[in-house]
């Protein structure tokens, strides 16, 4: 590739997305669009656009821009939760690092890179762009110390960086488990694994065990259970009911509706676009009793509900302390029984993986487990079958009738060229909600837990099938022969990861950038809502809200930082290009956070370990990779040098979970003491008492069906609050919405990449 | 090796054992030996034997077999406590597995391995022993199902046997931990790096945080001093001068004397062999206060000993589940401070470890799992270097005074022949008290940890080195090379165990034969005993006594069952002779434990969990090795159902981990609750209290000066009571003492092992 070309590039996918970024900014304007800009301030404020038609909703505006740039973090902690700032934590550390490795590579490393060769240097537009990677420095270089510096200076900041990022974190996390609002989950332990007896119910076996050996704390329990079929139907009929019952009386409970009447003007009715009541004393007056029995609430119903009844039960205590410890503490001399976990907060219990056998949940990890390496491994596999069957003359075998179509050039040159690409793109989509499935079948508690699951999941895919299958060979086996003999791994890597730098560089141009641009147009989520004003002639589906799919986004941002890390030597001119993307993304993010997504439950930056140890990861990789290349050219010193630095920066990597690791597991006595003395001495106890004995009561109506709809639609991330029946889940699917343009460039520049690489290494 | 040369070897080592058993028969009998064969009952009972010189201790006897059989096992638990049991078990386990295993393959592998060519056998006697092994199957011989059947019958046996050894010994240490005596560790924790402040010393630090956090159940708390140099000197002086003092008054407090006083009969001075009192009044006059102070003791120390306390103190509680509680919840926010664990016995404890900086513990445990790999992977480096130096020609150059003897041709022969085994032999013995000392500097807390985690770096070592590196190629290197590539494991393996076969069987019979006979006759401890009474004429080392040396005797136990599974369906040959073994050890061991070895702490049995890992692993590579037999003799078939069997094998470890492990990892709170109810029904909490405040303090004087004589010297299973000054505990080390004779044979045959093997595969 020539330095024109990607300029040409560039300057398009540069007009590209401010063309988008415009479009976004004119549309997020028109209030037939609010449900798609502002679903997260619709829900939880009440927006107010009063202003009529004017001219000025025609013209592109910055503003957004400027607000989502000055909106101070705390707002952002208030309002979308420690995880979003975490998430935005991940794109500063991302701009901080690679702003010192731009500084020092384009100064110090390109130079040398481009000068490394007695040549005659051609017209900087022809130039080739591997002129620019240190596969121009000349075997011996004694200029090679300048790249082993710069690797220094990347580790050493990335560390200290590292370090002071997962210290903040830890104070933000403690700031958020220590806040004035009481936490419900913390008094809440998850007990599974119940004996069963034939003498006693499980509900008595449960108090009987806690008033026995916890007497002093235990406040009470209650039961989980699971509906039968006849049940969940007349759940079902009954949310209907109430459904209808609301549209057909438009005024009640109506708190919104005045500010949002006026500001549609496509003529649709107004008063279909509600919000439901999130007024707990609605919800109570009919109770759903099949998901749970409370201790207190009745045993009238108990002789109905036995045999629904599951081994598990969530049980209440006086203080946090009491819970931590039963929560730790091995119950039982059969480890198998009366498992103990601390709650998740009730918005973010996974209710349907609650009946599951604890015998069951070891088997069903190491059955996904397998099965995401599977999947993982032989990903390609279908994927180049399919591919096959795509070719002209087999579809021509198959489909007889497209015979004449084909025979057309233009026609034919877009099925050869194009086709591919799409069934790969199909495949990739279906990789996060394949994810989401198996880390619910794991059997994961919380929602929490299984984005975080997923999205690590969805990180090692990214990792193995997009970096190391395509820079090695192009096929997984090709690749588990390569890097099956260790020692070779730094050789094999430095071969081939210079020479794929030009494709990174066009990568983050194409995949990187319009994925964001994608990203805040909502282009999925838009369509929808025009169909639905304009074809349907009736206002969208109801409160419909998304949470922000972190098992996406994380492992993009993640396997972007890989890439600035491994070529920032070898081809200091991605960097430019990274900066801009990780700029890019702070602000669309950000505005997101602020407007589109909502937080309905929150890990409290579970997902910063996972973080740092990928970048311990990439950091440790681009060390080998220059091993690997210093090995190449010769120059045993720089080599010398590489060595300590990959064992200081695993030491770092082990010192650091050392120190904070922990904080991310349990919570320490003493915060949590503390917080049982300020609420004792407030007078607050009894209140939280009183909370405790709904909480996760009335939670079952809403979470119980949405976690269902979830786990049997395959849609990863959709969490709505199953207040809208009539969308489709698995059309509502966020993967689907959040990269369809970066999806497509994402699969051609990846296809591309990969016919080359198997033209060069021809299956043996 | 002809069938005759192993019956010749077999009758050999047969007559030989039985000469040593029988001498050991005798010389137990004499009074002068009873210090050696009796040691554990010297100390723990007072032994009266009262019978004058006669003709019947002239004549050996199989009364001693008959009592080691027939004791139960109570009184075993009784006597050497719950980790003897379990070592007991092991050979049990393998004396059942290898019963099954034997006659599945004697009388249906053995036939068919015989049998496997079209062949004329010669003669029985002239046979040579490969005619027994698998290596006599044709390919794609139709019978290799019996082979895979015999490993199915091994593999469900084994699994059928693990499962029920692990419940019953779970139950064995529930019942232990439950034990009617109540342990003081129970009610103890040990806490660690405790913050430093200007403001207050560690001592009042440790009572504000435990009074203020854990004010309910605190009880009270000794800090942990490390001692200056001067006191460390007026400590020696002090222990000298009481010496002295015992010395010059015989009659104090011998209660021992006057049974033992009549048994000498070689004339020496009956009252120079005492044994100091353990009445702990007689020490806590005058208690040694440089090693703890006590809360309740007295401030008054505290202003000379500031300097010297360490972040570190014993905190006690009232019950047994607020020290469980309070060692296992996360302190402070700081994961790096107020560190809690449970305490070991004040017996077990390891005091020269507790002052170690618990931020340095993780570094130290990097740099001893570095330094123990480095030590396991080039241990053969070192050993042919100075074996190359030991050749003839080498040693006349450097020691021309030589040259005259060497010209012997007898005597040149010897020497080139035995050297190299005597090098080898040296440094093999080098390795136990290598892992202990890495062990040590590793910072475990308890003496039993430091056993245990010692144990498994020799295990890791003996397979590594006498198992892998010399079945497949003879140099460290070599073998990584040939595993480096997972997929042609099965297939290396395969070619070179079947190969090996003849060579472990005589192992077992050399090695394995000879290291039992030489554990019962103790020749070290008898040399020492003679040389003590005939030379120095005086009584040998007061009190004298050893612990069992686990950390060499169970890797031994578990290489010879290695042994046994992996070459069980390859040449079922070896099956007898490991029988034979297994029955003779359960005798010697039984033996040894009922009268030799003292136990003086105990980890409850945690030795288990490594056995049965080691087992599965055994199973595992078993099976691997035989799906590279079957791969080799083209039987798609036996290696199509092999493939399951190895899954189902890890499957079992994984269940049985889930429902075991915790077990040994921590106690139950309904266990503890229900002891803590029990002593409080009884009244006996007071009791325990007061025992509580000198706990930890009176052992100080003994354990703290053992340990460190323990750690310094580099003896590694050294345990006595350290009231022996005069006996360097160098030559006390039992490693030297346990395996003299074996060690030489297992030298001698490795090395003869490892000649053929490199002459076979040259260093490239």
């Amino acid at each position: 590739m020539k330095v024109s070309a990607l300029f040409t590039s560039a300057g398009i996918n540069i007009a590209l997305c401010v063309t988008l970024l415009s479009l976004y900014s004119i549309l997020r304007k028109q209030p037939g669009n609010v449900k798609v800009y502002f679903g997260r301030r619709l829900a939880q404020e009440c927006i107010g656009r009063n202003d009529p038609f004017c001219f000025d909703r025609l013209i592109p505006s910055a503003s957004w821009i400027v607000k989502a740039w000055a909106t101070p973090e705390d707002e952002i902690l208030s309002v979308a939760g420690l995880d979003a700032v975490v998430f935005l934590r991940i794109v500063v550390f991302s701009i901080r690092i690679f702003s010192i490795a731009s500084l020092f590579c384009i100064f110090l490393v390109l130079p040398l890179n481009y000068y490394g060769k007695d040549m005659v240097h051609m017209n900087i537009h022809a130039e080739s762009l591997d002129v620019f990677t240190i596969i121009n420095v000349k075997e011996g270089s004694k200029w090679l110390w300048a790249h082993c510096l710069a690797l220094y200076v990347i580790t050493l900041s990335a560390c200290v960086l590292l370090y002071s990022e997962y210290k903040s974190i830890a104070r933000m996390r403690l700031a958020h488990i220590t806040k004035d609002k009481p936490s419900l989950s913390h008094f809440t332990i998850l007990v599974r694994s119940i004996p069963r007896s034939s003498e006693e119910s499980y509900c008595d076996c449960v108090k009987r065990f806690f008033t026995d050996y916890h007497a002093s704390s235990y406040l009470s329990h209650q039961m989980v259970s699971r509906s039968g079929k006849v049940q969940k139907l007349m759940t079902d009929a009954e949310k209907m009911y109430k459904k209808l019952a609301m549209y057909k009386s438009p005024s009640l409970n109506q708190i919104c509706e005045p500010c949002l009447s006026r500001c549609s003007f496509c003529g649709g009715p107004t008063n279909s676009f509600k919000k439901l009541s999130d007024d707990p004393e609605r919800v109570e007056e009919k109770p759903n009793l099949d998901h749970l029995n409370s201790d207190n609430l009745g045993h009238h119903l108990n002789s109905d509900n036995r045999e629904k009844e599951c081994a598990a039960a969530f049980v209440f205590f006086k203080t946090r302390y009491a819970a931590l410890v039963a929560s730790q503490v091995l119950q039982s001399s059969n480890p198998m029984l009366w498992v103990t976990d601390l709650a998740p907060e009730p918005n973010d219990v996974y209710w349907s993986n609650l009946w599951i056998p604890y015998k069951q949940l070891w088997i069903r990890k190491i059955a996904t487990l397998l099965a995401a390496t599977v999947f993982m491994l032989f990903f390609l596999v279908p994927v180049t079958f399919v591919q096959g069957l795509s070719q002209l003359d087999k579809l021509q075998k198959l489909f007889p009738i497209l015979k004449g179509l084909l025979k057309n050039k233009y026609m034919s040159s877009l099925v050869t060229g194009y086709l591919p690409s799409v069934v790969l793109m199909l495949f990739l989509y279906t990789v996060p909600p394949t994810m989401m499935i198996l880390s619910a079948v794991e059997g994961t508690i919380s929602r929490s837990c299984r984005k975080k699951s997923a999205c690590c999941k969805v990180l090692y895919f990214t990792i193995w099938n997009v970096f190391f299958v395509s820079v090695l060979s192009g096929s997984a086996i090709d690749t588990i022969n390569a890097i099956s003999s260790p020692k070779d791994i730094p050789t094999q890597l430095a071969t081939a990861v210079p020479g794929r730098a030009t494709f990174f560089i066009t990568y983050v141009l194409t995949s990187g950038w319009a994925s964001l641009s994608s990203e805040v147009i909502q282009l999925f989520a838009l369509l929808c809502n025009l169909f639905y004003r304009f074809v349907l002639w009736r206002e969208g589906p109801v409160d419909f809200t998304l949470s922000f799919p972190y098992h996406t986004e994380v492992p993009k941002l993640l396997y972007f930082g890989l890439l600035g890390f491994t070529c920032s030597i070898l081809a200091p001119l991605i960097l430019p290009f990274l900066l801009l993307y990780f700029f890019l993304g702070y602000i669309v993010y950000r505005n997101q956070f602020l407007n589109v997504y909502v937080t309905k439950y929150e890990s409290g930056g579970q997902i910063w370990p996972v973080v740092h140890n990928t970048t311990i990861f990439s950091l440790v990789l681009s060390q080998v990779i220059a091993l690997g290349v210093f090995g190449l050219k010769h120059s045993p010193v720089a080599s010398g040098f590489t060595i300590p630095l990959v064992i200081l920066t695993l030491l770092f990597n082990e010192y650091c979970r050392q120190r904070f690791y922990p904080i991310f597991k349990s919570t320490s006595a003493q915060d949590l003491i503390q917080m049982d003395r300020r609420d004792e001495m407030c007078g607050r106890m009894e209140e939280i008492y009183d909370q405790l004995q709904s909480a996760y009561y009335r939670v079952s109506l809403m979470s119980s069906d949405v976690s269902k709809a979830e786990g049997s639609s395959n849609s990863g991330a959709m969490d709505s609050s199953c207040k809208a029946p009539d969308v489709k889940p698995g059309l509502a699917n966020p993967t689907f919405e959040t990269v369809p343009l970066s999806g497509m460039r994402q699969a051609i520049t990846w296809l591309s990449m990969l016919t080359a690489s198997q033209q060069k290494n021809p299956p043996k």
